[in-house]
């Protein structure tokens, strides 16, 4: 047995059987985050004042992308989206914009998947719409915070725990 | 004006003109890291032995998403993708696997972001398939690392220059 | 509070939750229509006198469409449409193509959005069909004629009541 | 002979040969609108104050579904997209909301259908963030305003010409 | 009454409403098959050695194609997959590669049309991967194996059981 | 080296590079066929008497699936298709229906693929459409016809000519 789920017994990949799991309420939340110049900040920051584009545009994408993760992720269900909610925070000091994602839903498999892809995309609208200010951006710290709902219980990660509320 | 280039007068966001730009041949290189247990990379490469099919399924999900960027990104721009090659490297010293992702094509726009969004896919493909293992696994170090045609010239992160080859 | 369901109490979007609500049958129905010339309609309905391919490929556009709503519209949830049917109506004497769209599922929220891009797609593709004769065409008039099921009840248009059935 | 473009001489479907036009400029706007009570265009401005999110929703969906056109209509071509724009502009005294969108693009074909769409998809938006206020909306007058390059020369719309700019 | 599910009493395509059914777990068998010339197959198997590659692409294309039927096959419904296994079968002495989809699912229609497209799928990528060997390859003999669950009851093909085994 | 084109020396699949290629005129013509009883043919031909919806369904679901290609065939390049014909040939004596798919564009690499997938896909929605009716129906003899353009020349295929015309 490899320990990998997707995995058979012969090496080859498979979208695992949750035909038999119950229906219950499953809820994850994801954060990441993208280091930019203070120039770049800055200039997404006024950019926002009047419209709030920038921002809103990464947040849209976000929660598209949370309902598109099974078409990017190949082995990844199709789960009947609940509710999607993606929270963005420009840090000027520490030139960075953290992305939250929180996903729930009523169904036979987790959210995580669809969280972290929210967290992705959110992130990498951002980098589209600040790459023409500065190419050094990096995309970092992607990573589940918690998870409940399922068999495997409730899952909290600590390490973010004190620096990021959503 | 607000130096970003999705950003119009009003603060609006807006897909860029690009109809009157010359078409020219175009690549872009991009790198990002999954960190994982030893315990998970140590599965991943035994279940990887007989067939192949989690570096694989996360490679084609990779090329994939980088053929449907324009999708995710809203202000990208649908450009004809000449070449994508993914390739990842999986390191049981380090409890890490590290994508690579170069993108070519002759267009009239660069392929930055869809480098950095075949990084991104094959990243959460490899965490989606090592979930049940390690549910404190990290996305990281997304970043380009050389760019060139169009305007802008040629860019090179000096950062990771040692220790990453594709 | 905004009024509107979509915006949270910071005026970010949000897909709004649904994973509490019960599982009930709901039905909705919408119209449109697209003002053409005469000669258009003329052309459409002798085009359309062999193999029916004008109005039927509008019908399957819409069909379509209806399934893809998610994809297309920012907050709306992927729903488990349970059955779509496209009408359509020409009329040499008003120069118009009335389209019907209705759409039935068992589902956590409505079919609303559903019905309406339905309509919508099958009225850009009659466009499409018929812009080589006729620039300045209309599309107009779309709009809810009924809804059923989920909390907020029964609810019927009464101004196209005589004019509109499907 | 139909007349119409997308059915040949036995009344079937066919995506029309575009491979032997030249590639040049070609531009497209086009309007629609959505009626709403006035409450409802308040509840959305109030809304937009602190961030912006309805219309941005409604520009960033429209602007995606620019892209996804070849995807909604069955005969339409993939086109490169070189400039997209979506304008809003919301009216309290009629109460309504204003659609605009431009297409420009290089290619074989023309962006009409691009424009259209993108003006549909961000109603439909509007229409989906304000139906918990307003059930009785309706999309309207969604048309073709200008239309530049390709063998069909330039067209312009008398009928709204005073009464909206872009 | 004509017969075909699809089409109502005036010859239009509808979606046929299954949103009073029952869910219910189902299971559908597909199998096909590409026959090439033997130098193909052989440098499909030595490409297949250190990697896996080739086959493991059509798996995923395969699996991925699965959940995307709804978005290809006008009237098929959008089900909750909940297992999908692809598995492939190179025979040197036939000269060609079989392809079997297993599909089950809780829902409210059955997973027919499913298994059928993740096998077309599957094969249609072995055939881009060796097209630059052989141009005279054959897709063959796609067919329904068994069918469980539904109204319709237990269907098992005769035909190819004894020859076929996933 | 392996002799297929999408794999790398190391054995990896890639999406080879044809950003260097010149554009050139490029054609390819499939063809593929479903068989079925007596009874299904008749009831389909019957069913297609008033408006012809089910061969227009197939016919535009074909052209639909030409376009997304490069989504279902994980190393396809995306093409600015230039034109797509679908025709269906019913046989009562033969009890099948014959798909045939021409396509046309201008680009960097062949047709080839995109003419499978639309003869594939025209075939699964005529079984999607029937499979009420039989069970037992086989969709085979998918191949291509002909193909030109491209550094490979002009291929075409003996077997079907004096049987097959589109």
């Amino acid at each position: 047995m490899s320990g990998l789920s997707h995995i058979d017994e012969k090496g080859r990949a498979v979208m695992v059987d949750v035909s038999g799991k119950e229906e219950t309420v499953r809820e994850a939340r994801a954060r990441g985050e993208i280091r930019m110049s203070r120039e770049a900040v800055s200039a997404l920051l006024k950019g926002n004042v009047p419209k709030g584009d920038v921002l809103s545009a990464a947040r849209i994408a976000g929660i598209m992308a949370v309902k598109r993760t099974p078409d990017l992720i190949p082995l990844c269900h199709t789960l009947p989206i609940g509710q999607v909610q993606i929270d963005l925070k420009p840090s000027m000091e520490e030139g960075s914009i953290t992305a939250f994602c929180g996903v729930k839903l009523t169904g036979r498999t987790g959210a995580e998947m669809e969280a972290l892809t929210g967290v992705s995309v959110a992130l990498l609208t951002i980098y589209d719409m600040c790459k023409a200010i500065d190419k050094a951006m990096e995309i970092t710290g992607i990573c589940l915070l918690e998870k409940t709902g399922g068999k495997s219980g409730h899952y909290v990660r600590r390490e973010y725990e004190d620096k990021d509320t959503m």
